[in-house]
C-alpha cells in the first residue's frame, strides 16, 4: 500500500457536502448570507459521485497555502503525539486519534469557544468524545491548546495507575473532561442531554442583548457510537427536539474491531439520521480536507432548527503505511517502527513527545483567546446583574452554585407531616413528594420513558420540554429508556447545575443499565424514581416483575437503592437523594398500595436503616428486617407473634448503602440481635440479605401473571410466612 | 366522536402502498407475475396523499363482498373476545387488539402456515407479538384457530394466576407462544433470531425438490418496539443479512401510554427502515382494509432479498366510540358500558364471549388445512429420507431432536487434558473449548459484537453467517449488544435446537441485561460468552471493569454464572452450559493470564464448588473459597500460610448455582468450617459473598486504568492481602 498523499495545499481544500433536498434548499439560502466568501476558492475539484452535493456558498477560514501549512503541522503534532504517548504505554487506540486529527483541530481551533484557565466557565462550547477509546486525541487537544490538567508527564503516564489520562475519558479525573466516556454511544447521549440543558438554561435566563448562556454542543462519534440502541434513541429523540446547536462529527472510517464496517454495518447511517429530523452533512476526506470541515461546522452552526450530523470519512490510523485502513490500528499501538515509518509518510520530522514550535506557539493562542472571551462574557454578566438583578442572582445561585434551595428541608419535612396518615401506593407517594419540591427547586426537570401516567412523575407546575418550549421542566423521553439515562446523566453533567431525574418501570432498569453505571462512575446525582418495584404489580407477570433488579443495583459502587415503606420514608428517600450530589440514587416505588406505618420516621430514615417497632426495652427473640411495602407485612406478623409470647423488634432498611455509612456500633444497635436471629422479608431475590439475616421471607424465582396481592400470597410474601420462618427460627436456635 | 364507518364492502378494499424507489420499481416488476388478478377491482379510490403510491399490480384473496362480511365477522370475533378477557380480568391492553385484529386475521387466515394440532410442527411459520402486551390478540387467534392450548376456561382467566393465558406471553406456559414477550422491542428481535436460525438451517437441509424447511417469521410490533433502541440494532442487522423472509406488521397507531406519540416520537420511521435495506410498504387503513393488508403480506412475501416493514397504520381501540385513538385504550379495560357501545359501533350482535359460528366454523377449517399441510410436509419428509438418508438422520437428531452428540462429553474431556498444563488467560481455553466442540456440535451458531478477535469466539471451523453464505456458523452482530442477546434468544428459541452462543466483554452485559433475562424466564439455554473478566483487564479502566456483575446475575432466577479457574474449569463450564438446555449460562472468562493449576478437576468442577487443595485430612484453621483468576492468587497465599503453620483448605467455586443444588451435605463437607473462618476471594464486590465468608478480599469500588497486575495489586488482590485476611480472622476467633 503507498503512503497516502498528504500535502495539504490550496487546491486541495475541496469541500464535499451531502445532504437531503431539505439541506440542499438550506445550502442554497446561504448563499445569500455569504455571498462572497468563497468566490471560487477550493472549488476547482468537483467530485463525480453523485452522492455528493459541491456546495459553493459555504465559507471557510483556510484559503492560503500558509494557513494551510500551519494547520497541518499543528494536526501532525496531535497525531504524533497521540502515536508517541500509546507507544509509551504499549496499550491504546491510535488509529481515531490518526484519522480524526484534523476534524478535531478544526473544531477547536477555528469554532470551540473555551478558556483553558478555566474549564469550567459557563459559557465554554461543550465536546463529549463519544468515541471514549480515543481518549488520546481529546488529552492531546487538551495539552496543545494549554489546559493545566493534561501536562506533558501526563501524556507520558497515558493508561498508567493513578495518572490524570486514564484509558478512557473521565471527567473524576480530568478537568475539561466533561463526561465519562468509553461504553460505545454513551457520549453522543449525553452530549443530547447537554444539547437539552444548555437549551433549557438559555431559556429561563437569555434576555434580548445577554445571550448569557450560548453554546454549542460538539461530539465527535464513530461506528461503534452508531451501531449502539442508545444513540439511535437519543438521536431520534434529539431530532425530534430539534436540537440545532448539537452537532455530531461522525468518524466513518469503515473499520471495526473485527475488520471492515461492510462485516456488520451497511445501512445508510445518514439517511437513517434524516429520519430522525437531523441536518446531514458529508466531508469526503475527513482526514485532511480541512477547508471541507471548517465549511461544514459553520453550515452546522447556521442551522438551528434542526441537530447536525456530519459525517467525516476518514482513514483510520492515517498516515501509517503498513496500518492505516486496517483494524490493526483500531486498538494496539503501532510500535516504533511504524511510528518512524509513518513519521517519513507525513514529512513530519519531530522526535517523540518534541512538539514543534509554531504549532505550540499557535495553539497556545487560545489561552490568551479563551481569557478574553470569559472576561468579555464577565462584562456582559455585569450588565446583566444590573439590567436583571433578580435573575441574575437566580443564575448564581441556582446554575453557577448548584446549592439546594434552603426551602427544600421545610417543603420536604410538611409532606412527610402530610403523607403520614395517608395509605397508598409509594408511587403516589413519590407524586406528592415530586410536586411538593418542583416548585422551590427550579432546576428539577426530568420525565419518564412513556410512563408518566404511571410511573406519576409529571411535574404539574412546569410544562412539557418541546422545540418550541425550552422551558418546559417535564421531558418526554418516549420508549426509550437507555437514551433516557444516558440524556439525564448529560443534563446532569452540563455543568449548569441542573437537577436531572427520569423515571420507568423498575424492571426495565435491565434496558438502561449502563447509563446508570455512568452515572454511579461519574459521581453525578442523577435521580431515578422506579416504580413497580416487585411481583406486587401483579397482572403483568413476570416480564415485568423485577426479583434480582435490586441486589444489581445494592452491589454496584457509589449507588444509594431507596426502597421505601409509605410516605414518610419515601420523603426521607428524596430528601438524601437530592441532597448527596456526587451519588446517584434509584427509588424504587410500589404499584401496590401500602399501609401508612406508625413507627416510621423522617430523619431516621435518613440514616438508611432504623427501628420502626420493638417489643419492649429488654431483649427481642428476633428482629424482622424488611424494606418498601414488606414493612406493612413484618409489623402485621410482629403484632401477632406479640400475641403469641414472643418479643420482636422490626427494622426498616430503605437503603443498604446509606445504613452501611452509619458505623458499626449505630448497625449493631439496630438490628439488636446476631443475624441467626433475623428475619429478612423482601419481595425481591434473597441474594445480598446474607450479610443481615440468616432466615429469608424473598423470592427466588421468576414471578407470576395475577392480582398483585395474589401473587404476593402465592409465593410467600405475607405475615402467615413470616411468622411460620420466625418460628422455624426459633426453634432451631 | 362519531363512530368509525365500519362496513367492509368490496369498493373498501382499496390499498395503498408506500414505498421507496427501489420498492416502486418492485411493484412495476410484479405486475408481470400477476396480470390479470387485480384487474381493476378494489382500485376505484385513489388516496390523494402523495405520501402513498397507489399499486395495481398485487394481488388479493378478497374480493367478493362475501368475503369482506365473512372477514368482518372473524374481525369482530377476535376484538370481542379480547375486549370481553379483558373486561372479565379487568385488566389488560384492549387498544392493540382491537386496532391490529384486522392484520392479525388476514396474516393468520390467509398467511401462515400452521397446525394447530401440533403447534411444534418444524416447518410452520413462525409468528412473534413483539408487542406483547397485546397478548389477548394471540390468545383469541389461538383458540378461534383450533390451539388446544388456549381453551375459553384459559381465556376466561386472562391474567389470573396459574392461567396459560398469562398478562404477556410466555412461551414457558402456552403451547404455540414461541417466545416470551412484553419488555418491547424484544420480540422483533427475536424475530430477526428466528429468521437468522430458518435461512441457516434451510441452507444446510433443504435440496432441490425437497424444501424441508421453508417458513416465514412474522411479527407484530407497535410504536413502542419502535423507539427502542434494541430493535434499531436488531433491524439494522436484518438489513444488512437481507433476511428476505422476516416480515414485520408495524401496528403505527400514534398512541403510547403518554398519549400522542406526537410527544415524543416524530421520525420517519418507514425513510429509516429503507436506510436499513428493508422494504418498506404501507397499509393506510390498517384497522379495516383487509385487502391491502392481503397485498402488502403477498408483496412482502415476494421479496426475498430484503426482510419487509409493513408499516399499518391503524386506530388504536378501533371501534370504541369514545376511547378509540385516545391513550385511555391502550392500558385499561373497555368497562362493560363502552363494550357494549362498541358492539353496537360495530354492527356485533353477540354476547360476551360468544363466538358466532359462521366465524368459528370459518377459522377452525384452519385444524384440517394445517393437518393437511402437515402430513404433505410428512410425505415430502419420507422421500428426503429416501434421497438424503445421511441428511435426514441429521435432520432429525440435530434439528428436530436435539440431542447433544454423545461425542462432546469425549471432546471436552480430551481438550481438558491437553488444557491442564496451560498457564494462559481462560480466554484463550474458552476458545479452545469453542473450536474442539464446534466440529462436532453442528448446531453451535453464534458470534461477538464486534469483538471477536479480543473475546476469542471465532470458530475455525466455519465460515461468517451472511446473507450470501447462510451455511455460516460465525455472526457478525455488530456493535450491537442487545440485539445480539435478543438474536441468540430467538436462534434458540426458534424451534430448530440450534445452540446459540454470543459474546462480548463482561461488563458490557449492562447493554444486553434484558435479553439475559428473558433467557433466563424462557428457560432457553443461550451460551453468553463474557471476557474481560474484571480489573484484570488492565489499561481500558473502570468503563470497562466488571465489580457488580457477577453479583447482578448470580441474583437473576434461572441463571448459571461460570467463572473458571484455569482450562480445566473452562472445559467443565461448557460442557455444564451444553448440558443444560432449560437455562442460560454466563461464562466469565479472563484476559489476564492464570496458571494451570494442580488440583482443579473436570468432575468435580462440574458440581459447581470443590476442594482444589487441603493442608491434609484432619482440622483446617480456615478456608479460602476463591473463582476464577483468584484461585490462583488463594493456592499461593494457601502455600505460604502453611509454611508459616496454618491449615488450610482452598475452594473453588466456579458456579454458585450449580454448587447449591448439590444439597446442604455437600456443600458443607466442601467449605469445612463455618464462614466465620473462611475468607473470600474474587476481584468483584463482595456482595453476596457473607453466604460463604464473613472475611472478604473483594473489590467493592470502581476499578482504574493501569497494566493489569497493578490494578489488581492495588486494589488488594493479591496473596500478601489474603494472607493479612486470613491472620485477621484467625486473630479475632
Amino acid at each position: 500500500m503507498a503512503p497516502p498523499e498528504i500535502a495539504l495545499t490550496a487546491e486541495s481544500g475541496e469541500h464535499y457536502l451531502r445532504g437531503s433536498a431539505s439541506t440542499k434548499s438550506f445550502l442554497v439560502s446561504l448563499e445569500s448570507i455569504y455571498p462572497t466568501d468563497v468566490s471560487g476558492k477550493g472549488s476547482s475539484s468537483v467530485s463525480s459521485d453523485d452522492e455528493f452535493i459541491h456546495d459553493k456558498s459555504a465559507v471557510t477560514t483556510y484559503t492560503t497555502s500558509e494557513q494551510f501549512a500551519l494547520a497541518n503541522l499543528c494536526i501532525n503534532a496531535i497525531r504524533f503525539l497521540c502515536v508517541d504517548a500509546i507507544n509509551h504505554a504499549n496499550s491504546g487506540h491510535p488509529g481515531v486519534c490518526m484519522g480524526m486529527a484534523a476534524a478535531a483541530f478544526v473544531l477547536f481551533d477555528n469554532h470551540m469557544k473555551f478558556n483553558p484557565l478555566n474549564p469550567q466557565w459557563l459559557n465554554r462550547d461543550r465536546f463529549v468524545l463519544s468515541a471514549g477509546h480515543g481518549s488520546m486525541l481529546l488529552y492531546s487537544l487538551l495539552h496543545l491548546y494549554g489546559y493545566e490538567s493534561v501536562s506533558m508527564k501526563d501524556i507520558k503516564e497515558f493508561r498508567q495507575l493513578h495518572s490524570r489520562t486514564p484509558g478512557h475519558p473521565e471527567c473524576t479525573e480530568t478537568a475539561a473532561v466533561e463526561v465519562c466516556t468509553g461504553p460505545l454511544g454513551q457520549g453522543i447521549s449525553n452530549a443530547v442531554g447537554i444539547a437539552v440543558a444548555e437549551a433549557h438554561v438559555a431559556s429561563i435566563y437569555n434576555r434580548p442583548g445577554f445571550p448569557i448562556v450560548d453554546n454549542f454542543t460538539y461530539c465527535i462519534a464513530g461506528d461503534g457510537c452508531m451501531m449502539e440502541g442508545i444513540s439511535a434513541e437519543a438521536c431520534s429523540l434529539a431530532g425530534h427536539l430539534r436540537l440545532g446547536k448539537l452537532i455530531v462529527l461522525y468518524d466513518d472510517n469503515h473499520i471495526s474491531i473485527d475488520g471492515s464496517t461492510d462485516l456488520a454495518f451497511t445501512e445508510d447511517v445518514g439517511r437513517r439520521f434524516e429520519a430522525y429530523g437531523w441536518q446531514v452533512l458529508h466531508v469526503g476526506e475527513g482526514s485532511t480536507e480541512i477547508a471541507a470541515i471548517d465549511r461544514a461546522i459553520h453550515l452546522a452552526k447556521q442551522c438551528r432548527d434542526k441537530p447536525t450530523l456530519i459525517k467525516v470519512s476518514t482513514v483510520i490510523g492515517y498516515g501509517s503505511p503498513n496500518k492505516q485502513n486496517t483494524a490493526k490500528v483500531h486498538g494496539s499501538a503501532l510500535g516504533d517502527h511504524e511510528a518512524s515509518a509513518t513519521r517519513k509518510a507525513l514529512n513530519y520530522e519531530y522526535d517523540p513527545f518534541e512538539i514543534p514550535s509554531p504549532a505550540r506557539e499557535h495553539m497556545r493562542r487560545k489561552v490568551n483567546e479563551g481569557t478574553f472571551q470569559e472576561e468579555s462574557w464577565n462584562g456582559m454578566l455585569a450588565e446583566y446583574q444590573k439590567a436583571y438583578p433578580k435573575l441574575h442572582d437566580h443564575l448564581v445561585d441556582d446554575i453557577v452554585t448548584g446549592k439546594l434551595p434552603a426551602a427544600v428541608d421545610t417543603v420536604i419535612r410538611q409532606t412527610a407531616a402530610a403523607l403520614r396518615e395517608k395509605s397508598q401506593a409509594t408511587r403516589k407517594h413519590s407524586k406528592a413528594v415530586l410536586n411538593s419540591i418542583a416548585p422551590v427547586i427550579p432546576t428539577l426537570i426530568g420525565g419518564a420513558a412513556d410512563t408518566s401516567p404511571s410511573t406519576l412523575t409529571n411535574l404539574d407546575c412546569s410544562g412539557d420540554y418541546t422545540a418550541e418550549h425550552r422551558i418546559g421542566r417535564n421531558i418526554r423521553f418516549g420508549v426509550r429508556e437507555h437514551a433516557m439515562g444516558a440524556i439525564s446523566n448529560g443534563i446532569g453533567l452540563a455543568g449548569y447545575n441542573l437537577l436531572p431525574f427520569c423515571s420507568t418501570f423498575f424492571v426495565f432498569t435491565d434496558y438502561m443499565r449502563s447509563a446508570m453505571r455512568m452515572a454511579s462512575m461519574s459521581m453525578t446525582g442523577t435521580l431515578f424514581v422506579m416504580t413497580h418495584d416487585s411481583i406486587g404489580l401483579g397482572e403483568d407477570g413476570p416480564s415485568h416483575q423485577p426479583i434480582e433488579h435490586l441486589a444489581s443495583f445494592r452491589a454496584m459502587p457509589n449507588h444509594n437503592v431507596w426502597r421505601p415503606a409509605d410516605g414518610v420514608e419515601t420523603c426521607a428517600a428524596y430528601f438524601s437523594a437530592l441532597s448527596i450530589r456526587r451519588c446517584p440514587s434509584t427509588l424504587v416505588l410500589s404499584r401496590q398500595t401500602t399501609r401508612a406505618l406508625v413507627g416510621t420516621n423522617f430523619d431516621e430514615a435518613k440514616k438508611g436503616g432504623y427501628v420502626v417497632y420493638d417489643s419492649g426495652s429488654g431483649d427481642v427473640d428476633g428482629t424482622l428486617i424488611a424494606t418498601g411495602t414488606e414493612v406493612s407485612v413484618a409489623l402485621s406478623a410482629a403484632e401477632r407473634l406479640e400475641e403469641e409470647g414472643f418479643t420482636v423488634r422490626v427494622v426498616s432498611l430503605p437503603c443498604w448503602e446509606v445504613f452501611e455509612q452509619q458505623g458499626k456500633q449505630y448497625r449493631k444497635n439496630t438490628l439488636k440481635v446476631p443475624r441467626e436471629f433475623c428475619v429478612a422479608i423482601e419481595a425481591a431475590s434473597r441474594f445480598g440479605w446474607e450479610r443481615y439475616a440468616d432466615w429469608f421471607v424473598c423470592v427466588d424465582e421468576f414471578g407470576r401473571s395475577g392480582k398483585g396481592a395474589d401473587v404476593m400470597k402465592s409465593m410467600g410474601i405475607c405475615a402467615e410466612n413470616v411468622i411460620a420462618k420466625f418460628k422455624e427460627m426459633i426453634d432451631n436456635s
